[in-house]
């Protein structure tokens, strides 16, 4: 089954990184302006700003807030460091429900000079001590496989299977599963953990972008859909007979992006969603 | 069960491509007096020279030739370039033979404008075309799992699962697997999976280097062992339960380690081959 073609930007969500040189007032307005129906926050975009009152220009604008990025990098060698990833993704959840986003992405974490199975188990008990909090305040907490490229210094959660598991051993509504296609789109089980995801109810977010041939740099050099390889239409077919019906949302770090003025960058990314999406 | 000391260089090999900057004729002299025991041949390396030369060379040095590398590449969205590639590893498998390689390691290839399905089917073609020849002449095809971050245009079989479903598939002595740490050490199933690669008699080749943090290059950037996050003897103490007895093949690209005066990252290689491999 391939998805269906768009027609609205009522699901679209972008994230703020995606048009980082624009603040986030501006984002939001030219966001809410187009008619994109989303908007997901990246902490350094709320730097100096009131919580509250940014939650209530959001609110303004008719934009939903669809998620906080990000929580996690819970492994460490130095215990007080895993204190403190602690200490920081509750601070990620009690921004993220004065902000009313109802989900925090987690981006594991890995800590280079141990193996990743402690890393994992460090994961494990880094979301063990938040997930009461986050049931309190009302927040997911949506673990996000990485490409395995980041496996040595990001996440050592790297496939969507790994992501599942990890979901499914809380078996809580406040832990689910944010399915990035750049992470994901090279595995071959793809499509069955897409399923497996949907039926344990953990798929909480979809985020999309496309993978550049060639690709120049690990972090910032993602592609806007279609300029890439990434079966992107595909890819949503399978999440939506999972049984997602929530946003779409662009995630794109790229320094050549970035680079252009961000109102071109914009009518691309429009475009692009329409069209490659 | 963790590998045991690694205490002289019998067992060690080294591709061509490791110091690049040598020809072929001041490696494979300066490999065996240092009692190197093997060498993987690049087919680069070979370029302007008479194979039954330079295989009586090698001999004479007490070098055994280990792999040819490298075939594959069969995916394409042209059938004329399919075709292509099928001559070309006839082409490879032959010069294997007269070389007295007992294996070409298969880099399977991945065409951009098509699906992942599609290029692995083109995969599996490709070899089935192969195979009797592979056969006629004595030479194993070892399919090699690349990093999924290679999956846009290297090879569409990113997992060892996949490598090993493959293997089976073909069911013949002449088609094997060839396991690099670099491609596969990230992998949860790792373990699982090359003592299922064992038991199937499929693990023909083992690859060592090392995930440098950050990796700066998609492509030429590994580390020398010890220099990155990969846990090497763990992997090699599972490769030998699953049974293997062959060689530890250093094979890594770095343009940092090509810059430097060979002689000394040769003294390197070989340190880093005794204690962190």
């Amino acid at each position: 089954m391939s998805a269906s073609q768009i027609n609205d930007l009522s699901k679209l969500c972008i994230h703020t990184i995606t048009c980082k040189p624009w603040t986030l007032e501006q984002a939001a307005k030219k966001f809410s302006a187009a008619g994109v129906g989303g908007i997901t926050i990246w902490r350094d975009a709320l730097t100096g700003r009131n919580i509250r009152e940014t939650a209530k220009l959001l609110r303004t604008l008719n934009l939903t807030v669809v998620s906080l990025c990000r929580g996690g990098f819970f492994p460490s060698l130095d215990p007080s460091a895993r204190k403190a990833a602690i200490t920081d993704n509750i601070k990620a959840i009690d921004e993220a429900a004065e902000l009313g986003a109802p989900l925090v992405v987690l981006v594991c974490g890995a800590a280079p000079g141990q193996s990743l199975a402690d890393s994992r188990e460090h994961i494990r008990e880094g979301i063990a001590a938040c997930v009461h909090h986050a049931e309190k305040k009302g927040v997911v907490l949506a673990i996000e496989p990485l490409h395995p490229m980041y496996a040595g210094d990001r996440s050592a959660i790297n496939t969507l299977a790994q992501a599942n598991d990890l979901a499914e051993y809380f078996n809580s509504p406040w832990v689910g599963v944010a399915v990035d296609v750049y992470h994901v789109w090279w595995d071959p089980d793809l499509q069955h953990q897409l399923i497996r995801c949907g039926e344990k109810r953990n798929l909480s977010a979809f985020h999309i972008c496309d993978w550049s041939v060639p690709t120049l740099d690990l972090l910032n050099d993602r592609g806007l859909m279609g300029e890439g390889c990434i079966n992107i239409k595909e890819i949503r077919g399978w999440v939506e007979e999972a049984g997602f019906t929530g946003f779409n949302e662009v995630e794109i770090f790229s320094t050549k992006h970035w680079k252009e003025d961000q109102a071109i960058f914009f009518d691309k990314i429009i475009n692009a969603y329409q069209h490659c999406s």
